[in-house]
C-alpha cells in the first residue's frame, strides 16, 4: 500500500452534517484522516462525541499547525467565509459545504486559491452525493458542452413530487417536507430558489468558466405555483420541476437561469423524485448523459465531504479548466423564452412585453397564457414574480431568434388579443 | 491560459471510432492535440482524410519520437496488446478502447504501467460515454462501495428493448440491431455475454481492486432467452436485462457475475433502453447513484477516447486506488442465487442441486421453476447454459445464508417435488 498525506482535520460545525461526517470517519479508518478538534458555537447541548473534542474558539483550529485540513459545514455564510479565508491563508486545505458562501464570494475564493496554492473543494455544496463538480472539471471540454440542466434543490423537488404524486396542496407538501427533514423550518431559501441559484452560480464556473454573481442570474422558486398550474400540467401529462439550466447558443455565449418548468414524462428529469437530484448533460459527441443521486440529507452530504477529504490525500485541486485553460464563455441576456403564465388579475400581466402569445385562456377564476418573451424583459422587472403571477417555462424553453415570427405578433394585435 | 502538454498522436485504426475521433479532434482545436499518423491494415479503400496521413507500418508510429500518445481503436486484441505494450515501453502514453485486450491482459498491463511510469487510459472501453472508470477511481473508498450493477452492453440491451417494447422476437430484434449499427455482423461476442464480462473484469479492478481473469467470472448472455421467459416477465410487469453486478458481502468478499435478470419497473436499470448503458452504485453514505449515457456508437466512443486524450494533457493516470491504496477485496463463490429457469426437458435440470425450489410449473410445453442455488454449483458445470435451458436471475438475486431455509428443502422433498 502506498502511503498518503495523513490528514488532521479541524471541523467547524457539528449539526447533522458535521455529526454525520464524524460517524462516517470513524467507520472508514482506511482514510487515514482524523478529526482533532471541532469548533461549535455554544457548549450548551449534549453531543455524541467526547467533550474534549470541542471548542468554541475558532483559533484553536485555525492556528493549530497539526491541523492541515479545515472542514467547514456551518450555516452562517459570513462566518464561513472568514474561516475559509483564514484557513487558506494559514496554509491549510479546505473542504466547504456552504453553497451561499461560495456563490457570493466566488471571485475572491478563486483569487485566494491562486495566491495561496492551497486546495478548496466543495463537491457537497452542489447536488451532495452526485459528483457533478469533478465530472464537469474533468470532462466536457467546453467547446463540447452544449447544455446542462439539473434539479439541484431536494426540498422543492420533494414538495413538487408530493403535489404531483400524492395530490397534496403546497402547504401540506411543505409541512411534510419539514417533518421529513427535507426542508428547513424557514423554507424561504429553498422554496424561493435562492439555494438553487447559489449552486448554479458555481456549477456555471465548472461547466463554462462563467464567474457571475448569483444576483445576476435570473431565478425564481416554486412559491407562486398555483393549483391551476398543477392541473394544467396534469392535463398535459407533465409535471412541474424547479430546473437550473444553461445552454450554449450558436454565437458561443450561454443562456442560464433557474425557473420552474413543465417537464414531459420522457424527460430524464421526470425520473427525479422526492429529495433526489439529477443532472442532464448534453455534449457534442457523448449525446445525453444523466447523473442521479441524493442531493440532501446528512449522510449524502457527509459522503460528498468525505470524497473531498479523500481527494486531498492525493493533493487534488480544482483546476477550473473551463476558466483558466479554455476561453471561458460569457452569459448573455440576448435570447427568448417560451413561457406559461397564470394569474388572477389580467392587469398584472404586461401583455405588450411578449413577442407573441400562443395560447390565451381568459376564463373566470385563474387565467393563463403561453407565449414568447425576451429574456431581457424578464430580467429587467419583477412583475412575473409578484401580484400572484406564476411563470413556468415550457419544455425546450430557449429560442435564439424570433424575427420571422414577428408577423404573428401583428396578427394577434389585429385579432384584438393585445 | 495555462499551456499544457502538446499531444502528438499516433492512431491505430480508422474504422467508425477512429474516423469519429479524427473528426472530433478537427472540431476541437482547443485541445492542442493532433494526429500525426494513422496506421491501418490495408490501403485499399478510400478514406475521408489525406492519403499522406496513413501508413501500414506500425513502427512508423511506435518509433516516431514526436508521437507522445498512441491511441488504439482496432478490433484485434492480440495486435492491440502488442501495440500497447511496445508503446508503453517506448515511453508513450496510451489510450485504448479494446475491452477484450484489457480484460485478458489486466495483470500484465498493470505491471507495465508500474514499470514504465506511463499512463494507460481506457474510459471508452467500458460504457463509452459514461465516465464510470474515473468515477470509481476517484470516489467510493472501497470500504463504502456496497454494490454496483450495470448494463454495459448496448447491443443486447437494444435487442431486449425491442423484444419488450415492440414485441419483436429475438431474431427480428437482432436483425434490427444489426441494421441500426448496434450489433456486429457476428453478434456472438455481444449476445453471449463475452463483451459484457470483459468490461466487468476491469470495472471490478477500479471498483474493488479485484484483478481476476474474465474466465473466472461467471457470465452468460441472452442467447437462451425463450419467448416464454418474456411472457413471464411481462405478466409480472418486469423486463429482462443483461446485468453485470457485484456486491460486497458481510464478510468483505465480493460476489460478482454477469447474467440476465428480471428487472422491476422501479429499478433504475429499467430506465435504460435501447443502446444506452446505465450504472447503479450503492454506497455506504451516498445511497443510490445512477449514471446513464450512450454505451456504444462511433461518436460516444470517440468522445470517451477524447476525454482520455484531454486528461493526458494534465498527466492523468489511473492510480488503481482500490488495488494499491486500500486492501483490495477478493471474489468469492460462497453465496447463493435466487434464479428462475425455463426448459423444455425436465431431465436437463438437475433439481437436486437446488437448495430449495420456490415455484414449479411443469405444464405441457415450456416449463419453468424458481429457486435458490449455490453459486459454486452454477460455476462448476454448464447445464444451465445448455440443452435449451434458460437461467434468469430474480430481483435481489444474492442470498448470503440459507441455513434456516433448509427445512424448506426437506418439506419439498416430502411434498414429492424432488
Amino acid at each position: 500500500m502506498i502511503t498518503h498525506n495523513k490528514l488532521t482535520i479541524g471541523l467547524f460545525g457539528f449539526g447533522v452534517v458535521g455529526e454525520g461526517l464524524y460517524k462516517v470517519l470513524q467507520q472508514t479508518p482506511s482514510l487515514n484522516a482524523s478529526i482533532k478538534k471541532v469548533c461549535i458555537k455554544h457548549f450548551g447541548k449534549k453531543r455524541n462525541a467526547p467533550a474534549s473534542l470541542f471548542t468554541t474558539d475558532k483559533d484553536d483550529l485555525l492556528n493549530d499547525r497539526d491541523i492541515n485540513v479545515i472542514v467547514e459545514v456551518i450555516d452562517d455564510a459570513t462566518a464561513a467565509f472568514e474561516i475559509v479565508t483564514t484557513a487558506l491563508q494559514n496554509g491549510k486545505d479546505v473542504v466547504s459545504a456552504s453553497k451561499k458562501m461560495i456563490a457570493e464570494n466566488l471571485t475572491a475564493l478563486l483569487a485566494l486559491q491562486q495566491q495561496t496554492g492551497r486546495s478548496l473543494l466543495y463537491e457537497s455544496a452542489a447536488c451532495a452525493s452526485i459528483p457533478v463538480i469533478r465530472n464537469l472539471e474533468e470532462y466536457y471540454d467546453n467547446d463540447l458542452l452544449h447544455s446542462i440542466k439539473a434539479i439541484v434543490n431536494g426540498s422543492t423537488n420533494f414538495i413538487l413530487t408530493k403535489i404531483f404524486e400524492e395530490g397534496l396542496d403546497f402547504k401540506q407538501a411543505l409541512l411534510l417536507a419539514q417533518q421529513s427533514g427535507f426542508a428547513e423550518s424557514n423554507p424561504k431559501l429553498d422554496v424561493e430558489g435562492y439555494d438553487a441559484v447559489n449552486k448554479w452560480t458555481f456549477l456555471l464556473t465548472h461547466a463554462y468558466g462563467i464567474t457571475e454573481s448569483p444576483k445576476n442570474i435570473l431565478f425564481n422558486g416554486i412559491q407562486n405555483i398555483h393549483s391551476r398550474d398543477a392541473e394544467t400540467a396534469a392535463a398535459r401529462k407533465q409535471e412541474i420541476k424547479l430546473v437550473a439550466q444553461a445552454k450554449k447558443l450558436k454565437n458561443g455565449s450561454v443562456a442560464a437561469f433557474v425557473l420552474p418548468q413543465f417537464i414531459n414524462q420522457d424527460d430524464h428529469l421526470a425520473f427525479v423524485k422526492n429529495e433526489y437530484n439529477g443532472v442532464v448533460i448534453e455534449s457534442g459527441f457523448a449525446d445525453k448523459q444523466f447523473f442521479y443521486g441524493k442531493g440532501a440529507g446528512s449522510f449524502p452530504t457527509a459522503s460528498a465531504v468525505l470524497s473531498d477529504i479523500s481527494a486531498l490525500r492525493y493533493g487534488y485541486k480544482y483546476e477550473y479548466k473551463k476558466l483558466y485553460h479554455h476561453h471561458p464563455h460569457e452569459l448573455t441576456d440576448d435570447f427568448f423564452l417560451n413561457v406559461y403564465i397564470s394569474f388572477d388579475d389580467i392587469e398584472a400581466v404586461p401583455k405588450e412585453k411578449f413577442e407573441w402569445i400562443e395560447e390565451w385562456h381568459a376564463q373566470e377564476g385563474r387565467k393563463y397564457l403561453s407565449g414568447v418573451i425576451a429574456f431581457s424583459k424578464l430580467k429587467s422587472s419583477n412583475w412575473w414574480k409578484e401580484n400572484g403571477v406564476s411563470l413556468i417555462l415550457l419544455p425546450d424553453p430557449v429560442i435564439e431568434e424570433v424575427a420571422s415570427k414577428k408577423i404573428k405578433k401583428k396578427s394577434l394585435e389585429l385579432a384584438g388579443i393585445f
